[in-house]
């Protein structure tokens, strides 16, 4: 506690700061987003302005400053984590699905012109802010912050073709081919690590790699990035794409392309700098999705086959774990924190593993409600009989990109827990089993997770599911399984994750998540699409009230586990074998 | 087929004298909708344009010319209609759910300028038309139409309080009281029958008075309306409403408004005849969605009580023909038309009975699968053994406007009618029993209904549900349960039919639809909602395949007959009440 009282000081004079800065440049509220210049849900230790201004670590934040007040949004994921680490003295903390910060910024007196970062934002983010008058400033927080990192360099580390399953050269000039305008800039880190097959590490968790790229129709490219990340293997594979471009060039060098060449943009995801700087060269500027995105999210069978095989791997080492764990006597020196080490030890030991997929989140009890808890010193408790311990986490292994959420009784189950957990089993199996038409988009298929929740008043506040990169980011559009509409219909090749739960504050929190591919099943009708569980891990059964179950329920489960059990037992020690045999027993 | 094929002679006599007077008007097309002044759902004889150019008698259709093309468009429910009653030789027969008349016109060479009534269209409709250059003119149809019948002048009715539960003076307040301008401009005429409590019959089946009606904030209205509408009772319900003057004098009186005073408009519903003239008289327009309209969806005590009880005696008539019918001989001379006669005599027989809410659909075996069939002398087959019967009927009592589909098989159903009958049973059930959170659409419930369907490659190319008015239209908004987005959330008191079916073409069509209340179900979690289940009447039991049913299913079926047997056998007669009593048992 006495910690939390120190960063909350200083978050304070960081604000005072700030405001300083802001009348400096005349403006009444200025902007300070989760997100750096590239629009990932992860970034560089540089870019943690957020977490500088307010304490808040997670991944998805935004604040606002006036001269006097100060508001933080987050989401249902992460409203309790805010309260903890957000000053509610210095920051009024709001769900940003209840108010946004426009709305809050409308509400305040004398709020005429916000300033903003042009780098941080894109177009459709300002959208919101129409009523006012936004001013473009430096980032203010970057002035302010004198021991700010610098950002990382690097090298560009080209992805082979074996798990990429499609050259680069292919992927240009079909993506060129699609093209509305002269040109395309892309400054989606993920975008352009599909579209290049190269990958990076400069920001946790996701494998990609910071530049920009200019691209022609014929798929010509111009890549800026900064010469320390070019090595000979880099330099190597991207001779053929184009021309290597120093990134503190670009400006320079954007300003020579021919006069009246036409210039596609990504309203929603690039920052609005560009499309300031190209109209004011006069160029014609054309607004349409980041033409990667889809295809990127529909893998091919390379990919598919790898992230099938990354599970398997994934899947042998979280069974070695809840093995372990199993072994452990509770209220013991085994901690939250301990469990997340272990885990990752067990996944080190497994084939072209590169990182953790996100922060794993380890919430026994209590802290198991808290949607993406992160385990720290001063949070870390140890796990303890007759409660439940949620663990979600995830790997990125060179040929996939995993992400599976266990939920495992300690000691006796209450109840009360068995019943909402066999609901959430319920809701997770009908999305496993249920198969749609073409043209079907994940929001209809929502309510089939939340179903037996409903039927007895509960809910979760996060969507469902999400989509699921091939070795890059955890989180990928555009398709998703949530309440929300989400236009885009799912389509053969897609993964996703499978992911409802239930959360009782201050209680304990429940998920289960596997990964499903979007496969055809025009066995049953033409156009007809269904869902393959690739992940590998099997479900707690002595959370399972087997009366809530019906016959088809019972049917899948054991199926799913007879799956497990020959999938991951070639792949585990011994002891950790037997233990799985058991967790696989028909119900 | 002699009477089509003279049909289809005069069909294209009329399109070439419509060709004629497009090339007057110098338009390379013109626009020919389905809907009226008004925009209902139905229309007065002397508006059945569409009919007359294309022999279409369904209640969704559209049609566009060009000098040498023309196309009929309507959706999945009268797609066979069309089939029958279009000249494919004239018209290019389309879904429009795959193309729509924009779309199809884009496709057409050298079309620039486009002819339409601003009368029959709404600025919203009109969007999809952008990039042509569109020419208001007279109805061209009107003009070619000798024989068009005259305007209705039925008189309008008051409709009592204690129907309405609301009085119109209390309805007019608090509808003025969120306006956002002056005046606002009621073109909808179920909206006015709601506002002013009047109804009439201009149009078959749905008991409105047609009128415009011009509001200011404090609820004082201006009614255009024909005078020879008026009678005693009439004026005297109206003359604490404002001023009635008559249509004919409207432009007029509409020109003399106060300059500068702002008018609402609804985009989607007004016609598009108003914008332009008051944008003329530049009057600063508001545009908004008709205040009535939400409102009227969400039923108050009365009307819901009022529904329930229209909900017996139309369950009542309806069991005395499924018992009337249980008795015919079959392969007789009781045909498809002599069922709809006789259960218009059942329900004639109901006290304050006024009209069907639409012309009753019987369906036997293939005919079942044009899913809005209307049976006539040319396409009507008797009844006979080992088929399925889709009977689609409901009707307007002052207290309330029913709808209801029971699907009887009538000898021997096939092992494969039983298995897709109970599949949208298990839909049907599944709507009628799901409860959900504030907030919730009917889009996101729309999937329970097809699962069942879903999981064996089967669907229906309808919505799920549609709002239902209080002695009002069968087909009302802004709610619906369907798999497009429907952005209004329910709330309770809303009216909704719950009718998944499946088709199949050339064999038979199955539909199961009860009206649904929503309910506030506070005691499971605040803020939840479900459904009361209102129609009353027994669903097929010979159609039923119980192993395809959970035990939550059959205790449903079983407490929803005991529930019809319980409130119907008081009011059916004695031999019916035996029939009903058999129907009804546990399966």
């Amino acid at each position: 506690l006495v910690y939390f009282d120190f960063e909350e000081m200083r978050m304070k004079n960081r604000l005072g700061d700030l405001r300083e800065r802001m009348a400096t440049h005349n403006v009444d509220a200025y902007l300070v987003p989760r997100t750096d210049e590239f629009q990932g849900e992860y970034v560089a230790p540089y870019a943690e302005r957020l977490a500088w201004l307010t304490g808040f670590t997670g991944s998805a934040g935004f604040a606002v400053a006036t001269k006097d007040k100060a508001a933080f949004f987050t989401d249902g994921r992460y409203t309790l984590q805010a309260q903890l680490q957000v000053n509610g003295d210095n920051f009024d903390r709001l769900d940003g699905s209840d108010t946004n910060p426009a709305q809050w910024l409308s509400n305040q007196k004398n709020i005429k012109t916000i300033g903003f970062d042009p780098w941080l934002f894109t177009a459709s983010q300002l959208d919101a802010y129409k009523e006012f008058t936004l001013i473009p400033t430096q980032n203010l927080i970057d002035a302010l912050w004198t021991d700010q990192e610098s950002r990382p360099q690097f090298f560009a580390v080209p992805h082979d073709v074996r798990y990429a399953g499609e050259d680069d050269a292919s992927k240009r000039t079909r993506i060129g081919k699609t093209l509305d305008a002269d040109y395309v800039l892309f400054t989606l880190s993920d975008s352009i690590a599909w579209l290049l097959n190269i990958r990076g590490c400069d920001v946790p968790h996701t494998p990609v790699c910071h530049c920009y790229v200019l691209m022609d129709k014929s798929g010509q490219c111009e890549i800026f990035i900064d010469p320390h990340k070019i090595n000979a293997d880099a330099e190597r594979h991207m001779k053929d794409q184009g021309r290597i471009i120093a990134i503190d060039a670009m400006t320079d060098h954007l300003a020579q392309l021919p006069q009246g060449s036409s210039i596609q943009l990504d309203p929603r995801t690039c920052p609005v700098f560009f499309r300031d700087f190209f109209e004011k060269q006069n160029h014609p500027i054309v607004l349409k999705n980041d033409p990667c995105i889809l295809p990127k999210a529909i893998k091919n069978n390379t990919e598919l086959d790898g992230t099938r095989h990354a599970h398997i791997r994934d899947g042998a080492a979280l069974v070695e774990f809840m093995h372990w764990l199993s072994e452990q006597p509770l209220k013991s020196e085994t901690t939250e924190l301990t469990c997340v080490d272990k885990l990752l030890e067990f996944r080190k030991r497994r084939e072209i593993f590169k990182d953790l997929s996100f922060d794993t989140i380890a919430g026994f009890g209590s802290h198991g409600a808290i949607i993406h808890y992160r385990a720290d010193e001063s949070s870390d408790i140890p796990l303890m009989r007759d409660n439940l311990f949620l663990l979600d986490s995830g790997a990125q292994y060179l040929d996939g990109t995993t992400d599976v959420t266990r939920t495992l009784a300690l000691g006796t189950p209450t109840a009360e827990q068995k019943d909402a957990y066999t609901r959430v089993l319920k809701g997770h199996v009908a999305i496993a089993t249920v198969t749609f038409p073409h043209g079907t988009t994940g929001a209809q298929l929502d309510i089939l997770a939340r179903h037996a929740l409903w039927q007895v008043g509960l809910d979760y506040a996060h969507g469902t599911g999400h989509g699921v990169g091939s070795y890059l980011a955890v989180h990928e559009g555009p398709q998703n399984i949530s309440k929300g509409a989400s236009p885009v219909p799912l389509v053969s090749g897609m993964i996703l994750s499978n992911e409802p739960g239930f959360y009782k504050e201050g209680g304990y929190g429940i998920r289960i998540e596997s990964l499903v591919i979007v496969k055809d099943r025009a066995d049953l009708a033409p156009g007809f699409m269904g869902f393959e569980t690739i992940t590998l891990a099997p479900l707690d059964r002595a959370l399972i009230e087997v009366s809530l179950l019906t016959q088809d329920d019972v049917k899948w489960i054991n199926t799913y586990h007879r799956d497990v059990y020959t999938k991951l037992s070639p792949y585990v020690n011994d002891p950790a074998r037997i233990w799985l045999e058991k967790a696989c027993e028909p119900i």
